[in-house]
This record gives structure tokens, C-alpha cells and sequence, in this order.
């Protein structure tokens, strides 16, 4: 046992980075191009297997545990945010500040381009099957939508706004009252609890558009469809819907995170008032 | 870190309401919004993509873990009822007055109301979609049966009375069981097993009516698409079938709790006869 | 918070039952007819909605989180056993005596019975639309196997006795290895770690017969059916198979705990040979 | 009570065994036939069902509990490797010895075979009707896959190869990060979290080869498969791609934990900086 911590923690003193920012920056990054890596996987099994290999409670499963995993491993570091919307709400919060905010986004957006990249080595046979070696937005054989979000015929722009401004919203309103230490959720237990929170937004706000609610996770890839050759459509497609899921998400990650923070959580009691009866229960729950 | 608490902290003294009728209820309403927001965002998944993009599973889990993460939020403050028939039992239990009980049911259904209009207009592209602009409360094209129940043809009233006593009884069974003290479960648990325990229900009493189990629930909602225009069928479809999943959840939400307290709760032996052994596992618990 | 106790510890000072015997078989009969409302549900939707209104994750998740609500519910009294099996390995391990196991025997199985017996009239009106009214065990329209286990054509008897063994040794596999103290899973865990184990044997040893596992579980129903009116065919039906899950389990059940208990159980080093490094991780786990 | 620990306790004093060596390799054996056990039923069910008793999200729920439960169940003796890709990362972390790494690996691959074989016992008749009495390695009535792995006509070796060390990259990733002491989950909680993980990755990296991603894993049930009438096919199938799953994993798991280690892992700031938020939270964490 001893012998175990001797190679990390020597390992440690000799690599460890001591400045927060660069820690912090390298973990989000890290966890974006994770979280994309599991995230295409998940859709290519979807879309390429025609449905059968991954049906829709896997795509939701799949993204809501990559999800959790992600800000498990990066926690201790960054947080794990992988998503603008959660950044802004963090510098609102001032948990982190401008500079930092914009840092975030950019690694955030390069990571979710690396995961994409990635994943897409994995599945380069499946697509070229599939695809018939074409490199289409839409249609039959389209294959642009494994990378990033398309609006179906049915969906208007404003429509689709208001869809990426509801998700986020969801999102960050579930997000706030986890970590709201009144609630008294063990840190541990977050992660699992953010990916719950993706699942049952995928089960509930994932028809009109698949969920994207992050900017990078959305944009990173659409750059990436863009560079490996599906054209300028990924942008124009829509009447250049592209700028909606980076734009909406920061909008409703404000929403619902300090909604639940006005109505909820800044009305909690104090816990001194029952003193006697937590001591009761944490001794239960102990048991 | 310290920032962080100034935030939160400072708005917290300048705003925070004292009165906890008023903080609860808030909740209470809250909770219920959030709760119908997410739920009917899941049922129109189901629907409106022929269930496809939801699946039974994702409606069960989609209910089940919005329920739960509901309950999280609002677990310090009111709680997180959300239904009548839990604030009735909590009424039987001398947790709320039965004033108390009364608002509680008002702003639970405003809650369920207001949580049905804003998904409605999250998916209102896809609802013209998919019922071709016309309203209807049965047919093939019918949309009403996005918000609130409608039994099938195959079903009686009274089969659909004894569906909501026998759900809403498993409901109220399981949350007694779980919150009973000398079950030792920790409180931070609590919500997550509520969750599971609605979808368990949605798995074995769900084929009927779709497990309403909750006045607020069913009513809100079934207001909300009499005004949007589905007219007076939405309570007289199937000779007056409405007021059953409002009356026989408070009825089932009694009998379950009581049943379970009468027959097991009552008989749990006190722990101080095996003091030793529980300290034991206590410390493996933390181990 | 002082009133809420009133109640319920006033209730308790007039009815509480010292006697452990009648406090278990009480919580026996209990938790077995929950977990067979429950699961009789759980069947009822998959079968009667065609296989739509469930899919088999349904059924695996709707057992398993079944089973492990009602060991809740009853963990602090019974154990929440529900199945013959079990008790017969707690009778080998000398937690039960051999009259408690005939006494549990028989409450297991009545349990079953009641509890079949309120899910079928929950589910009345449909299985008369499914069944034509008709009582039948094998055919288009037959019904029996909303109760209990048929084998399929293609299962030898001897092949349904080693089926019924299998799915029995790794439930008592799990078992044994959960409540293991060495092994350090809190309490309150254990029943939601039952269910776990029955969803992965539903997903694994689910199709030869649908993994009744249980004698209390398999005969109970069975005798429900015979006595509304399946008919004799229920026992004789596959050369009289109906006494396989009944036996099989029992001799299952002894195979799967004490394996565990033989190759790993008993040889797992005592902790006080690495006390620093558990200590150690232990305030980690509280962090 | 005290007779509950006599039964178990007195048979430890008798029959445990003292050496970690016998002790860990005896684990190793048990926890991966019961892995494979549970295992190949659940690819069985999914096959011979038609993927109907098992549709995608059974298998990948069946496989990653089946994980869990068998990593808790020796998580005190060995730890649970059942796969030589995470020992060979222990050997790196000079957690295990290189003696030890090849006795694991012989020890894992037997206990593959011996659980495939008692799996195969249990599907015997429905193997027979599936397959019409033969033994295929391809085509319609093929069973050679129920065991182990064969790529698609889509995929060429080059792309099995990057699948295998994409797939058990990730484990490893996840696994190192789990099982970090910085990040603080409880010991307890890794066997479920290590199962969320192979969940997730079968739902994103497991259409190209159904991610066996262990050598023993694969390998075992291979030989298997060539010993009961298989032939020679299950090794030359496919340009001899039989290797690609043996080795790849070896690679991918090194690639996977060192990138968590030197981009995240090693970074973590130590906790003493924050030592008096930790304690609050601590505290709320008991709550």
C-alpha cells in the first residue's frame, strides 16, 4: 500500500501544477473532449445502427452518466462545468471570474472539437457504411447530425430558442439546488445527481432538438463537421440556426439557476432551528 | 470560496421570507411547476413521437426522477408534496393543519398549471405538428391526452377509481417506509427512493390511466386544456371520469401510509436492544 | 416536529407488538403480498399491452426496485426475505430456526396470494378485454402467466430445474456477499443492492422461465389462478414442471451463499491490518 | 446475533486462508466466472430472444451491474480486476507484481471459460432451437457469438483495434478517477460506479464489436467455444482478428488511466488549503 502512493505521489511532486488557472483550464478541457468522446458514441450507435443499438433511453442514459463521470473526475479541479451556461452562472455567482469565463469557453469549445474528433476515428467505418462515403446535413444517408444539432421541418427558430433556453433552464435550476449545501447533498453524490438531472431532461426536452443545452458542446463539433467537409450548410442550415444553441443555453442557465435561488433557496430555514432533531437523524443515518 | 457565501449570503439576508406558511407554499408551488413542466414535456415525447423518442421506460424513469430531483429542491423548505393526497397524509400525521392542507392544494394545482402551460409552449411547433392545429379529446389525432388522463375504453369508472386508490396506496407506502426513522435511511436518500419508488409504480400500475395519483397533478393541467380550447369533454369524457383521479388519490394516499404504519412501522423493534452490534456497523459504514 | 411524533409514538405506545415472532411473520405476509402487487402489476403491463406498455427493462426495473422498496420497508423487522430461499439459507447460517422457516414458509406464500390477488383486480377490466373472458394456461389468450411460471415448448423439465437453480445461486450469490460486513456497504444500501442483483438476473437469467427464483413467489399466485379458475392444468400443465421452481430454488439458494462463503467470504483479511490506510479513506469519504 | 457470527466466524477460523496470493487469485477466479456467468446469459438472452427478452439497454444494464456486484463481492480480497487490461495498470502503479499479473491473467481467462460454460449449461435447449443443433461462427442460426466477439463486415481490423483501445481507455479512465483518493467517493460506492461506467461505455462504444474491451473476457469464452465444436473459424474468423481483443485492451487501458493521472489526477490542489469549507460540508454531508 505504501509502495501504491509512492508512484503517484512521486509522480505528483515532479508534475504537479500549482497555478489554479492552468489546473483548472487543462480539467475542462479534459472533461469537454471526454465528455463528447462518450457523447458522439452515443449518437453514432443511435443514428448508425438505424436505432436498434442504441434506442432512446441509452442516448439519455449514455449522455446523463458520461456526464456525471466527467464532473467526477474533474471535481476536485475545475468542477467540471464543460458547458458556458454553467460558467456564466458561475461568474454571476462569482465563482469565477471574466476572464476565467471566456478562458473556460474557449477550452471547453476546443475540447468538445478533440472528443468529437475522436469519437469519429472510432466510428470511421460505421459512417463510411452508412453514408455511402457522402458527407450530407440532411437527407437519408445525412450524417452532419452525429456531430451537432439540426432543427427538424416541424420547428421554427424561435421555437428552437425557446427550447435551448427551457433545457438549460432545467438544467441549472437542478444544478443549483444540488449543490446548494442547505440541501445537504454529500459532495460525492453530485456528479451522479447532475447526470440524473441530463437523463430526465433528455426524457422530457430532447425531441425538438437532442438536447445540446451547452454552446460548446454544440458549436465544437459543428466546427468540426465544417473542417472534415459537410460545408457551410452546418452554419447556414435553417436560416443559420447555428448561433440558437450558443446563445439560448446562457440565457436559460441564468433562468433556472436563479429562479430556484429566488423562490427556493434563499428561503431555506436555518438548520440551528433543529438542532436537536438533525443530530437525531445524522445519527440514523449512521445506522 | 468566501466570495462565493458573500452572493448568496447577502441576498439571502436582504430577501429571505421569514414566514414559513408562505415560504412553503411557495415551494409547494414551486415544486409542483417544475414537476409538471418536466412530466409533461416527457408525455409529449411519448406522443408526439409516436412513441419513439420516448419509450415506456423513458416515461417512467422521466416522471420517476423529476419527482425526485422536485422533491430535492424543496426538501428543506416545504418539502416537496407536490400532491394532496401526500399533504392529507401529512394532515393524519399532524405535519400541516388542514388549513395548510387547503392552500397547499391550491397552490399545488396553480403549480401544475402553470408547470403544463410553459412545456405546452416548449412543444407547441410539434403539438401543430402532430394534431394538425385541431383539438381533440379523443381520436386519432387527439392532443388533450398530453396534459392530464383519459381512460381507455376497456376501462370502467370504477376499475379507474380502484386504479388510483391502488397506485397512489403503493405511492404513500413506500414514502411512510422510507421516511420512518427507524428505517435509517440518510434524509439527502429520501428523494432519490421516492423517485424510484414512482417509477416502480409507473412499471406495474400504469397501463390504465397513466398513474396520475395526484389531484393537483391531474386537475391543473385538465383546466389548463379546457381554457387553451379542448373544451367541456375534458371533464365529461367518459361519463364525468375527472373527479376520480381527485378523489381517489386522497383516499389510497391514506390507506397505503396507514397500512404500512399499523403493520410494520409500529413494530420496529428499538435499536438500543442491539446497541453494540450497530456501532459495529457503523464504522464499516464508514469504512 | 415534537407533535409529529406524538402521533406516531403515541400509536406505537398503545399497539406495538413485542412479540419478534408475530412482529416477523407480520412483516413477512406484508412485504411478500407488496412485492407480488407490485410485480403481479409489473407482468400485467407487459403481457396485456402487448409488450408496448412494458418492454422487458420494464419488467426488470419494476421487479427489482419492487423487491428492493419492500426489504426496505421491512429491514428493520423481518429482513424483508419474501422467498423461501433466502430464509432456508438464513436457517444455515443460524439466523432463523427451522420453525420460523416453515412458519415464514407459509406467510411468504399467503403473502403472494393476496398480493396476486389485488393486482388482479386492479387489472380486472383489461385481462377480460385481453382474454375474451376466457381462463386459459397456454394459447393465444392465455392469461395463467400473468400469475406464475409456464415453461416454453422449447424447455425440458430438467432444463427449467437447472434454470431455476441457476437465477436462485447468484441471487443468494449477491445476497451474501451485500450483507458481508467485511465487504463495508452501509445498511440503508443493501435492499436498493437487492434489487440491482434481481434487474441483472432478470437481464440474464430471465428467459427460460421468467425467473421466479422464489417458491413463496411462484406457488402462492399458482394457487391463486387454480382457484379463480385455470384449472387443474396449472400443477399438471409440462409434466407437472410447477414443483421446479418451488424445489430448485431452495436447493439454489444453499449453492450461491455458501460458494461465496467458501471461495471469498471467509477469507477476506481482517481490516486491522491496514487500519491507517482505512482511517485514511475514511475522512476522505466523509469529504 | 451472536450465533450469526458463531457460524460464520468459527468456519473463518477453520478454513481461512492466510496467503493474499491464494486468497486474490482465488477471487480473481471466482469474480470473473461469475461476471461471464451473468454475462454470457445476458448476450444469450439478447440474441436467442430476437432481441426482445433483451433489447440493447438490457445488455449493456445486465453487463454493468453484473460488474458491479462482482467487483463489491471481492472488493476486500483482490479488488476485482476480471480483467488482465486492469491489472497490467495496477502492475504500472506498482500496485501488483509482474508474477502476480501473469497468475491473474491465467486465473481470469479460466474463469471466463468456466463461466461461459455454466451459462451455456443454462441455455442449453434454447441454444438448440435457436441454432437448429449447429455450430456456426457466422450466418443466420450463427451461436459462436454468444461467447465472444466477431466484427462486422464494416469493420476492418485497423478499426477493431482502435475500438478495443478506445473502449477500455475509457474504463480505465473512469476507473482511475473513481478510485482516486482525492475526489473522495467512499470505498463502497466504486463497485457501483465502476458498473455506471461499462454502462456507459455500451452505450457509446459498443456497436462495432459489442466493447468486449478484457482480454480474459474475450479469450475464455473463445476457447470455449473452439472446445465444445466451434472449430478453428472462431480464431482464423476474420483475417486471425481473434488477437485484437486480447491486446488492444492491454494498450488502451494504460493509454486511458496515465492521460487521467498526468492531465487531472496529479494536479488536484490538497485539501488542507480548504480545510474549514471541507469540514462544513462534511458535516451537511452527515445531515
Amino acid at each position: 500500500m505504501s509502495k501504491v502512493k509512492d508512484v503517484l505521489e512521486n509522480l505528483r511532486e515532479k508534475i504537479q501544477i500549482h497555478n489554479p488557472r492552468i489546473v483548472n483550464l487543462l480539467s475542462e478541457f479534459y472533461a469537454t473532449a471526454l465528455l463528447l468522446f462518450f457523447g458522439i458514441g452515443v449518437v453514432c450507435q443511435f443514428v448508425l445502427s438505424h436505432e436498434k443499438l442504441n434506442t432512446w433511453i441509452n442516448v439519455n442514459v449514455g449522455w446523463g452518466f458520461a456526464l456525471g463521470l466527467c464532473v467526477l473526475l474533474t471535481s476536485k479541479t475545475s468542477g467540471g462545468h464543460m458547458n458556458p451556461a454553467v460558467s456564466l452562472l458561475m461568474v454571476t455567482l462569482k465563482r469565477l471570474s471574466w476572464t476565467d469565463f471566456f478562458l473556460y469557453c474557449i477550452v471547453q469549445t476546443l475540447g468538445a472539437f478533440v472528443g468529437s474528433a475522436l469519437a469519429y476515428v472510432v466510428y470511421l467505418d460505421k459512417i463510411a457504411e452508412y453514408s455511402h462515403g457522402l458527407k450530407l446535413v440532411s437527407g437519408a444517408n445525412a450524417t452532419a447530425g452525429l456531430f451537432t444539432s439540426f432543427p427538424g421541418a416541424h420547428l421554427s427558430n424561435c421555437g428552437a430558442f425557446i427550447d435551448q433556453v427551457a433545457g438549460t433552464a432545467v438544467l441549472t435550476t437542478c444544478v443549483a439546488g444540488i449543490i446548494d449545501k442547505r440541501n445537504g447533498v454529500p459532495g460525492w453524490v453530485h456528479p451522479i445527481l447532475f447526470g440524473v438531472t441530463l437523463i430526465t431532461i433528455g426524457n422530457s426536452f430532447g425531441m425538438n432538438l437532442g438536447y445540446p443545452i451547452n454552446p460548446a458542446r454544440d458549436l465544437g463539433p459543428r466546427i468540426f463537421a465544417y473542417l472534415i467537409g459537410y460545408g457551410g450548410e452546418v452554419f447556414s442550415f435553417h436560416n443559420y440556426y447555428f448561433w440558437i444553441p450558443v446563445i439560448a443555453p446562457l440565457i436559460g442557465g441564468l433562468i433556472g439557476a436563479w429562479t430556484y435561488i429566488l423562490l427556493v433557496g434563499s428561503h431555506i430555514p436555518d438548520p440551528d432551528k433543529h438542532v436537536v432533531a438533525e443530530k437525531d437523524e445524522e445519527l440514523q443515518a449512521l445506522g
